[in-house]
């Protein structure tokens, strides 16, 4: 079979990453790989509750195609609730429901990007993203970070000199690898040139919420005054993933455009998620749920950290993340993660090897942890693990 | 906000029909404009054990990301079930879920089909399916059927002249929009040509089981040897449409770039949807609840068939559907449906003007109308005012 696979098809190859992840689903490994919510704390028995309210309330609703915007009382719940803790005060017309922030991602490339565009990104970001984008053959910069997010002096040199930007794509909330987050004044700088260069940014913030210290930080959107910020959001880490609920915030030109994308994507979102979803909200407080997530996951974070200035060589990088589910580590120069992988998973510990957090390559010498999903007591025992195959190398 | 969309955005228009049948909406109207199953016939009691039975089992795994290729169980039931059904033997290996057949349709094109090349399609098609093809930029060919599905001779000739062609769509079973049904022999004859010409077929196959006279037709990838046949599956019309359940059964090697487009596009199906499904399965018989339903539309579609016959002139053309949710009606040439329809929505009654479903515009002198989700009552009253309307214009 000779089949003919468009161009875009031909480029996307399954991940050798993806391939070596499997070795770390054996059970006797201790696997810092994953990205996954710690499912202990998902409210099963409240579901229960929840799918026979809207079974008995709207069966046939909860069963029959609906609009491709999205359930209506699930799109005001997001607006009141969650786009208000951002900062960003807008009604349920200016948002649609998608199935995960991952599709929002994926349908923004189709927006925007033609082949031979450049997409803007944070240096590294987020893999799962950079593989989406790539369907459609951009080009990619990648603008380095400091401790507080990207460099915005560097992104707007960027902008000036290249007019084929067609889009910025930023995680600003305790980002996917590194955990930094971007400072308030980045933000507001951020939303003002993509308003001077006409370049619309897609500011992704499934972690935004998980804050351990302190409250939430506004978004980027909310300093957005003429509609060039997209915001896409997710109940993924803040509720459960398994239910693929997203959403994005946009500009009424804008959105409409995602509406005759999604249309054509896959009509609408599960009918099923979305009532359960919004009844959860309606019956439940998730700000307390999330204060649950964040005690657990704080706790675990600090145990990581200090694991890691206990049982690593000492000339070893990391980052200090106060939310979310990843930090992010930096080996000398030279150094291959992909590489010490291989003795790690010998030592029954793993991580994700950096390199392909890097849109344009290289860089192998990071690798990213995640610690929301593990008990303290493996974290530690892990952490052990993998200090002494890095000693090997110091 | 002078915002730069990319060139496939850019041609991504909000449908003019779509604003139209907003209209359709209205209480007073009786709208053979939709595409809906029934929703009466929906099992939303025997659904409230099901969600019950999933979250004791497996509430974690229920609310948990979960692999893109879907739950194993579901894939296994979707092969030894539904797959069997349609004439072909495989295994859930062979099967990815999608959200929706939908889904799959677009996937299709991301796949195979670069800027400027051409898909093949029965004419007139699937109105989403061509939207969603769009976004690639094609060009289309339209093959004209007979009462027997699309005519192979004239595939034939386009398949040996145009190189370009790099996807065949077609919809074998109670077509969307005309209600026809591919013979088995041309069936047999089309997955031979796409070996031949080495161009895949994408088989959407949404109604199939819905046959009110008679078994079943074989599948046309029950007749595929190697691999050419891509075959997209649905529970929309046998079961309900939101949950948004399909899937796709293709070679392996085609399988594999699936997932691929999946990871990026969404990461995965609802693992609520797919559980509740594939327990709904395990617990009930869904080939009783299919019987329940075909006597239900087989009457409706009847009725309506008769109906046309008493009330409309007796030079207007109508198909013959032994299955499925639609009949084709084909007035004299030149006249508008569209126009037309603004006239019947004044006597309250709607349906789906003809002219989007061909992708190369014209022959607006057709409608489709649905006859799935409507009373008996209804249906006679409905075309009865049709009728009338109609009358006018000869």
């Amino acid at each position: 079979m000779e089949i003919s696979f468009s161009q875009r098809a031909e480029g996307l190859k399954a991940s050798e990453i993806r391939e070596l992840l499997k070795l770390t689903e054996m059970p006797e490994i201790i696997s810092f790989a994953g990205g996954l919510p710690a499912p202990e704390l998902f409210p099963v028995k409240e579901m229960k509750k929840v799918m026979q309210n809207i079974l008995d309330e709207d069966g046939i609703g909860t069963m029959q195609y609906s609009t491709t915007e999205g359930f209506k009382p699930l799109r005001e719940i997001i607006a009141n609730q969650r786009m208000v803790n951002s900062g960003v005060h807008v009604t349920g017309d200016d948002i649609i429901i998608t199935s995960g922030s991952q599709q929002g991602i994926e349908f923004s490339a189709k927006m925007f990007v033609n082949e031979g565009d450049t997409i803007v990104c944070e240096s590294p970001s987020y893999m799962g993203a950079l593989n989406a984008f790539r369907a459609y053959r951009p080009k990619f910069t990648e603008i380095e970070m400091d401790e507080n997010g990207m460099i915005i002096e560097k992104l707007e040199e960027e902008l000036k000199k290249n007019k084929k930007v067609k889009m910025i794509y930023t995680i600003p909330d305790f980002q996917n690898p590194t955990g930094i987050t971007m400072s308030d004044d980045r933000r507001k700088k951020l939303a003002e040139l993509a308003s001077k260069y006409k370049v619309p940014v897609i500011e992704d913030n499934p972690y935004g919420e998980l804050i351990f210290e302190g409250t939430t930080h506004p978004s980027i959107k909310s300093f957005d005054k003429d509609g060039w910020v997209i915001y896409l959001g997710t109940y993924s880490k803040t509720f459960c993933p398994g239910f693929r609920i997203g959403w994005i915030c946009a500009s009424p030109e804008v959105l409409q455009k995602y509406v005759i994308i999604k249309q054509g994507a896959d009509l609408q979102s599960s009918s099923l998620d979305q009532r359960a979803t919004a009844k959860f909200m309606e019956t439940y407080d998730l700000g307390k749920h999330i204060d649950d997530i964040k005690k657990v996951y704080g706790k675990r974070r600090t145990l990581m950290l200090r694991s890691i200035d206990e049982y690593f060589p000492k000339e070893i990088k990391h980052t200090n993340p106060y939310g979310g589910l990843f930090a992010w580590v930096e080996l000398k120069e030279g150094l291959s993660s992909k590489k010490i992988l291989e003795e790690a998973l010998k030592e029954k510990v793993a991580y994700v090897p950096g390199g392909s957090f890097f849109p344009n390559g290289g860089r192998d010498n990071h690798f990213r942890l995640n610690y929301s999903c593990m008990s303290e007591e493996k974290i530690v025992e892990g952490i052990k693990r993998l200090g002494k195959v890095l000693y090997k190398y110091y």
